[in-house]
């Protein structure tokens, strides 16, 4: 069997997330996986890195699928962009070896939240961007995004937490960009639970407004407890920006 | 009678352009007119610097309305914020001499096409800017743009002209800028016809692809012919970008 790694860009605006599950319609994976069951005329898997949320977006999510069709992945390329939806843009198609899985050996990732913190909100970006009416303190955003560096149990920073699967995640870096009107925040980590990059966002939001101080993000994180966190930052704010892979 | 002179910046996507006009349904200059007729409880007009075609987006239109309504202008713009749709935002608003009219007084506008001209057609913002799949030669494109210069007869560049109305206009600045992947066109003239700005771009973007040579666009000028011009560019790459007045 050959295994396709393949890279999508998506406006997640009209899906109900990647991820198809029990009776979740028009999810991101059903609609590739239908077209490229239609292509290889194999009923196929496609895996992804990992769940984007009903709403969020990614500049380059990873996928990858088995199967047993021979042609070039040149031509696999050019049957998907005919086929794709206008929300759907394949970046990259390459063969990679049979065992490569693109969630199992991922590594690290990175997610991005897009604020517009201008004076009235930009009608152009207002379904790509969160806007922010309140000027954002920048410093105090930076100060409270230190909490989160390293491995801590984010258990406060997830939603719907079941059972007994862990909580622990390791955060590599909380970048804080502004540009012009736009700040925009990478999160990069080994793993990242359900809401956890949008918690994490709507926390450093309050702190930028002044409503939280910096340091109430440690109490949160000790403290295991959801309610202590902020608030959970809409999904049209949020990109899945890249998946790191060593080896592959 | 007060004299209102109110910015606006829209995403002309879902209207039927600017203005009303016969069964013209679902134009924004209608939006307005009827929040604004709400507002002050008179049946009011309101005059825009110029027709944006369906499709075609605002950075910065111009508009003003005359009003026996005593309220502070601050009053009228949270008034108006409260029930604009979100894709017309008021980004300014404030009292003017009572002889002004947005139309009658303009003494320029620009106009500022947006190209993504990408490898890939950038998701995010395929709503917003024309994608090109080839690469654009922007020398070429300068070239071409050059012979716009000046004033001229600009019947090859409008479409549906009637009677005897001059299709004369003066073009003070064409500039073509990149950044990362994206061009923008801007043009800046003392009026526009009908489609204008449009098969200007069209016609530049042949230039760029080598589709025509730079001099084809003052045979273009000269003969008056809308045959010899470009194609006419999808209007969602297309924003009114200022309105400049004098005295004002």
């Amino acid at each position: 069997m050959r295994n396709i790694k393949i890279t999508i860009s998506y406006d997640g605006a009209r899906y109900n997330g990647w991820q198809k599950q029990g009776n979740t319609k028009n999810t991101i994976q059903e609609k590739l996986e239908n077209l490229l069951s239609r292509m290889t005329g194999e009923s196929l898997e496609l895996h992804g890195s990992g769940r984007t949320d009903a709403g969020v977006h990614a500049y380059a999510q990873v996928a990858n699928f088995h199967t047993k069709d021979s042609r070039p992945v040149e031509e696999m390329r050019k049957y998907m962009e005919q086929y794709l939806p206008e929300d759907i843009i394949l970046t990259g198609i390459c063969e990679v070896g049979e065992r490569f899985h693109s969630r199992l050996h991922a590594k690290r990732k990175s997610y991005v939240y897009r604020i517009d913190n201008a004076l009235y909100p930009d009608v152009f970006q207002r379904r790509y961007l969160l806007y922010e009416e309140k000027k954002l303190d920048l410093e105090k955003m930076r100060q409270a995004a230190r909490y989160f560096l390293g491995e801590h149990d984010f258990a406060a920073f997830c939603s719907g937490k079941k059972g007994k699967k862990s909580t622990v995640r390791r955060i590599d870096a909380v970048d804080l960009e502004k540009n012009g009107n736009e700040i925009q925040i990478t999160f990069t980590g080994n793993g990242f639970l359900y809401h956890m990059a949008r918690i994490m966002t709507g926390t450093l939001i309050e702190a930028g407004r002044g409503e939280r101080s910096p340091e109430s993000v440690k109490e949160a994180l000790e403290s295991g407890d959801r309610q202590k966190a902020g608030f959970t930052a809409m999904p049209h704010g949020l990109y899945l920006k890249s998946v790191e892979y060593d080896a592959f």
